[in-house]
């Protein structure tokens, strides 16, 4: 056990991709050109929307991505020919990404990444990325559900203790960063990201003191800004009395922030603690609440008048609680042939929404240049010029009897240019900066897309060519099945 | 951004803890011996019993604890008071660890870790291995459901893609294999813990070829244990008999071990797909099936005959789906006073499970000396000597009146000594060896605790002595705040 030494992730990665890869080299198609899209068919959280994030982790990963020498001995230890070892000694990421930005709004069937590479390179890094982006891309789109509910009120994340082990607890806390939250518990976190850290104390100081008393004034004596959590022993009857008192006799030496409320009923016990506070003359003192809130009890508690000034939220936001995966996929849509033309690549499936959209294509946000308003997403070919059209045909991909034309519209394209030919050319923004775009972004969205529950379905369609030669691709497939069907 | 290295674990907790320490340190009580407990409340997934992991991961991160240079330079630039920053220079976990074995069948409400230490170490190590010990239980419990339903048939994990980022892929890993699964997908987990890994091929390595057969053949071309992924474009049509052509055509040059399904209706498919197989004289050809699965679709598709041989399981165990998180806590039980007594500490809650039960306690595993199964679990202060009583009264620790006597018993400790006062005096076992482990110990619970659904819960009790003294320490409590209450 333990015989090899952890020191990179070029083996974190699924087996299968290793001899796939073995198998390209084997034949000499491995440095063939092959472009891959990343994508999730369908929106999280019943959500109308989602927000991209892991592109920073994504980037470090690839500029770094190599096999140690471990990993080949490891590799050679489990039976794989040394020929094909020894190669990999010498793979690295040569090749071309484009993405969209972290913290771009986001839809379903529309390719969030696209990596063109060599295929065997493209290939080894398909789990990595699934990885990263899965799980970035739900918890920053749960957070934005949460932030929606909070409106300006702030929000921080504290789910470390939930959190699905380390990397989950410091890049699930930025991606709620990015999703809208105020700030984290985790210093590691705040550390790494630059991303403002809270917390104040919690049960088992004051049960250190035994004394709720002596707790608040030991913890004043050390921090001017006191939050004194109220509910180790009784709410009204010793937490908030108790803070009350504290706070008095410190008068000006500490500023009394306020009180955190972590059990009970929150709408009840925040309406006659805020009673208490401004009786005491405390009318600035904030309610902080926390205790496996989400979205929906947030809305419960206010729609029953609950006190509450500033939310802290845990196990709901770090593990996406109520839908804990997102099904981001990484599918081939293009591949060099023998003669090094390109020719698209199709995956078929008995579940319609499963059969993959062939080519290489682009993404752009249609804005309507008098609503100021999205009017949807249209995916193209990169080699068509739909800027150029005075309307754009828009319509559903699948009830394609249903859709639109668009007049006097602005062209956003999605993607930018990330990696070229494995060297960086993008300048990373900092997360403040990706936290205010994610609100800019969703200033563009119509509210009926946004609403927690039965949102509206936003329009993400196919270009007329694309969708045309996606049928063509299907229909080609299926004459192949036929002929296999004929001979057995 | 990113001014600071990422080079250590000190700060891998909440803001909080950091605060409440340096209260202590200013209150010059940071060196009183403190007990905390980490415990669950209530069994995840509904299950009857849970399979303890993490421990290995928090052997290694006790043993490094430390803050970096980098981690002090970013408290200061955080504001906080230098003198108390330097002192966190030195500071190291020199406490004791009890801890019940990775795989050991477990039960809510009784201690699973002790820690004994001076306590500022003992808060600032909370947040972290609640982290570990959520996670890892959760997933090793998980596995242990679906494994139950699997039977003697193997099982492999390959949920990266869908795992809680790079932490979680591996860790969450070794956990399902504790569980009891067969093998990982994830080269990096098998590298690193020893773990047979798996895997074959998938629908993109089809496309890359554009044609079955002959991606079948170029994959048996370098790999002579085959297993053919046959639903790229139709499983009956298509895949399979192409598999089973490419099959004959290679004859004894491969060992074709089956084929793999991956979407579609797996009875059907797979009753289909069996057909085929058996009539090509392929009887020992194997059937792979995956696609979301979990023990309740592995129940349903057995009941309906499906001919499946063996099961990959993805997003289902690694984000533990339908309950992504385990409540453990973490809880002061007992701290040394003024006088250098240990005295009881209690939480007081308005929600009765949430009582925390005082005192430094051991469990023991009753069982029974005729049947050799246990009678359930028996939690008594350290100082306790129940193996020598003739008779235990195990009665239900909030329904008193329900309870039995047990005779001709043997009592298992099942605490380990894993670190005294900062060393490492415990053998770390094999990851194989914890996996027979969990096997063994399941062997000692009736079969009616092991249920899927509605399973009988088991016995965990309080001696009398524990029971008494928590009574004790809830009215005492209770008279402290009635004061607090004539007060105002």
């Amino acid at each position: 056990m333990n015989e090899y030494i952890d020191d990179s992730y070029g083996l974190h990665t699924d087996l299968y991709q290793i001899n796939m890869a073995e198998a390209y080299w084997e034949d000499n198609v491995h440095t063939k050109n092959a472009v891959f899209e990343l994508y999730f068919r369908k929106l999280p959280f019943g959500n109308g929307y989602a927000i991209f994030a892991g592109l920073e982790r994504i980037i470090e990963y690839l500029r770094t991505f190599h096999f140690s020498e471990s990993d080949l001995d490891y590799l050679k230890d489990l039976g794989i020919q040394e020929d094909y070892v020894d190669f990999l000694r010498t793979v690295r990421f040569t090749g071309t990404v484009r993405s969209v930005k972290e913290g771009e709004v986001v839809f379903g069937n529309e390719p969030l990444l696209r990596i063109e590479a060599p295929l065997l390179e493209a290939q080894l890094i398909e789990t990595a990325l699934l990885n990263i982006v899965n799980y970035q891309t739900l918890i920053a789109t749960k957070a934005s559900r949460i932030k929606q509910v909070a409106g300006d009120q702030p929000v921080s994340e504290f789910g470390t203790r939930r959190a699905h082990e380390f990397d989950a607890a410091i890049w699930g806390t930025r991606a709620a960063y990015i999703g809208g939250f105020s700030s984290t518990s985790n210093v590691r976190a705040g550390k790494r990201f630059g991303l403002p850290v809270s917390g104040t104390h919690a049960h088992s100081f004051v049960q250190a003191y035994r004394d709720e008393y002596i707790a608040f004034h030991k913890y004043a004596k050390r921090h001017k800004d006191c939050v004194f959590l109220v509910d180790t022993y009784d709410t009204l009857k010793s937490g908030v009395p108790t803070a009350i008192k504290v706070a008095k006799e410190l008068g000006n030496s500490i500023n009394f922030i306020g009180i955190r409320l972590d059990s009970g009923d929150l709408a009840y016990l925040s309406k006659e603690a805020r009673k208490l506070l401004d009786q005491a003359g405390f009318v600035d003192a904030k309610i902080f609440a926390s205790n496996d809130l989400d979205e929906y009890t947030m809305m419960n508690l206010n729609a029953q008048g609950a006190k509450i000034d500033a939310w802290g939220i845990g196990t709901k936001a770090i593990t996406a609680f109520d839908q804990p995966a997102l099904g981001a996929v990484y599918k081939m849509v293009s591949i060099e042939d023998d003669k090094g033309q390109m020719v698209d690549t199709i995956k078929i499936s008995s579940s319609p929404e499963k059969v993959t959209t062939p080519g290489l294509k682009k993404v752009y946000r249609v804005i309507n240049n008098h609503t100021k308003k999205s009017e949807g997403d249209y995916i193209t070919f990169a080699n068509e010029q739909p800027g150029t059209e005075a309307k754009l045909h828009m319509f559903h991909p699948v009830h394609t009897y249903i859709g639109k034309f668009v007049t006097n519209f602005t062209l956003k394209d999605l993607h930018e240019n990330i990696i070229e030919h494995g060297t960086l050319v993008y300048q990373l923004p900092r997360v403040q900066d990706i936290q205010s775009y994610v609100q800019q972004q969703l200033d563009l969205l119509w509210e009926e897309y946004k609403r927690s529950l039965y949102p509206e379905e936003y329009p993400v369609v196919l270009s007329q060519t694309c969708w045309d030669n996606k049928m063509k691709n299907i229909e080609d497939a299926q004459k192949q099945n036929m002929l296999l069907e004929s001979t057995y």
